[in-house]
């Protein structure tokens, strides 16, 4: 036993249901920090930032100083992945740039065997943050889903139609499955190394699974997800996997049902009345809108309780559905802290 | 009778099951066409074209022409309406760009009273356009839903967190109440007439229904959508009403049940499953993913087929799940033409 079970966020992804919900928010470490910003222009540049283990470790920290939330998510990036892979990455003005793969020649340039030693910079970020916590405070890893993480390895970048990515997966099912295969493979060395340096869940970020008919969520969502939580099981049986497919919509339910990830996180859209149906197969996390946070004030206070009485009767983490706006002003989130800490009064 | 239930895109909306699915696609009028290139380049501007008859009733029969389509759908943009309001609109490289609306003093500035004369334009093209349109080809008339069309008044364009809209709609519940009151008037005023110009049809686009969380989809989504849904009814019993709530996902099933469309229009992630059970209330449209049309071939062939099996033994309407693209290879909506002119062979 690591004492783990004493932890608040664990204890309810293991199933548990809490008298008040432990708490994280996506983005937690982040732009609408002052103290990050200044962290920030320490590094040349995000990859560096993130590759530069006191620095990553600090922004890790700093939202847990100031509002004391249960859980720490490890500050990286879901394309340091590619970037390992031997793809050119860099953070512009507009978001993430890569050399975009659009066929097996690109792919066949990616180098697997590279990928633990690049990212070992990681590793030593969750050692240093792990020793940095305080003791009821838990520490995720994360990792994007394949298929995100294709998206961008694809077209090169954010996308308004993913034509090149859903065009390469429709035309060259094949071809598409081993770059799938690739990021699998790496994905899961990622995270059991995550583990392996102390990080204490994981969860799969799948942004951009709200993009793809059935067939293809089948293919390109659930089937590379149950491989990786497959294996982590295997060699961590009690290390708990969240799974964040955001915007899956009417495909939630199959995720859950057949991925095996231990918790679900539920986007904003997610009406509350099926998160409550959710819970009857585990924990379930989210699901404030990032906005309800940019505004504060009742529409805060009253969204906040709304999901609290929805969810707190079942296994639940409280976040947001979505990653916190660079907007936000840092008081909203002492506030959150504020009503999170104090005890629902049931209508 | 007007002879509209001989038109097969009518028999089905009315509830009808066809042997053969009517079919058009979103933005079937547009810039994957040669000729509709060259058209575009006889304005000077986007909102001149749409406004000269002339040329938007040739660019919305020009597919028809090609392809022969069982409908056409009016050539004119869902931030017309916007405009008629009085605010500055213009469209750049990216896509529209609006001044803003954020405060009671911009809603105050919105002129109601000129919405039919500066949208008369539109009405003459539905005047040309059903002249030159064959006999059993219906014409479908459109709005903007005033959900999306708020989304860009606020936001000035298009977004990618709605901060401003939302934040809006949080922060001063009757202040964005007034200006979806302004656009729904508008928007009932405009489909009005666009009936009695001689539409058979209207379809309301609500692209960024998939957004909000439940309480707001309610308020910003559901109830316009009723009201738009009742007046026109009202007036125009026999008119169907197309309601596209797109990314609706987990909402999309109280989307259906109480705004009182007459059909639901499916996006692309909407499970064949889940829009079996809808036809149940009423004809279903979709759902096939722009992507496929653009790539073509076998991955095209199989996932018309999919879709036409699980959905043909209902009322149904054959689209796309979302607009065409505009790298689309022209043939391929011929032989996407070709494909849905033969019987399907159930397995």
């Amino acid at each position: 036993m690591s004492g783990a079970e004493t932890k608040p966020l664990l204890r309810a992804l293991a199933g548990e249901t809490l008298s008040r919900p432990p708490w994280w928010l996506m983005r937690q470490a982040g732009r609408y920090l002052p103290e990050y910003r200044a962290l920030r222009a320490q590094a040349p540049d995000f990859v560096s930032f993130c590759l530069t283990p006191a620095l990553a470790a600090e922004a890790t920290l700093q939202p847990i100083r100031r509002f004391g939330m249960d859980a720490a998510i490890l500050f990286a990036d879901i394309l340091l992945v590619p970037q390992a892979l031997g793809q050119g990455l860099a953070f512009g003005e507009e978001g993430p740039v890569l050399e975009p793969i659009r066929d097996a020649v690109g792919i066949e340039q990616l180098r697997s065997d590279r990928v633990s030693s690049r990212l070992e910079p990681v590793c030593e970020t969750v050692r240093l943050t792990r020793a940095g916590l305080p003791e009821a405070t838990a520490l995720i890893g994360f990792a994007g889903a394949p298929w995100t993480v294709a998206t961008y390895m694809v077209e090169g970048g954010a996308s308004k139609d993913y034509r090149h990515v859903k065009g390469f997966a429709y035309r060259d099912p094949n071809g598409f499955a081993a770059l799938i295969d690739i990021i699998t493979n790496a994905t899961v060395n990622y995270l059991a190394a995550q583990i392996e340096a102390g990080v204490e869940a994981v969860q799969l970020f799948d942004s951009w699974a709200g993009v793809l008919p059935e067939p293809a969520f089948s293919s390109w969502v659930i089937e590379p997800t149950q491989r990786i939580v497959q294996a982590l099981k295997q060699r961590f049986p009690t290390v708990p996997v969240i799974g964040f497919p955001r915007g899956a919509g009417l495909l939630y339910q199959r995720y859950a049902a057949e991925t095996g990830v231990d918790a679900i996180g539920l986007d904003t859209t997610v009406p509350l009345s099926f998160a409550r149906d959710l819970q009857g197969a585990g924990a379930v996390q989210g699901n404030l809108d990032p906005v309800l946070l940019m505004v504060g004030g009742p529409a805060l206070t009253k969204a906040v309780a709304e999901i609290r009485v929805a969810l707190e009767a079942g296994p639940f983490v409280f976040n947001l559905g979505h990653g916190i706006l660079p907007q936000t002003p840092p008081e909203h989130v002492g506030a959150l802290a504020e009503l999170l800490s104090q005890p629902l009064h049931r209508r």
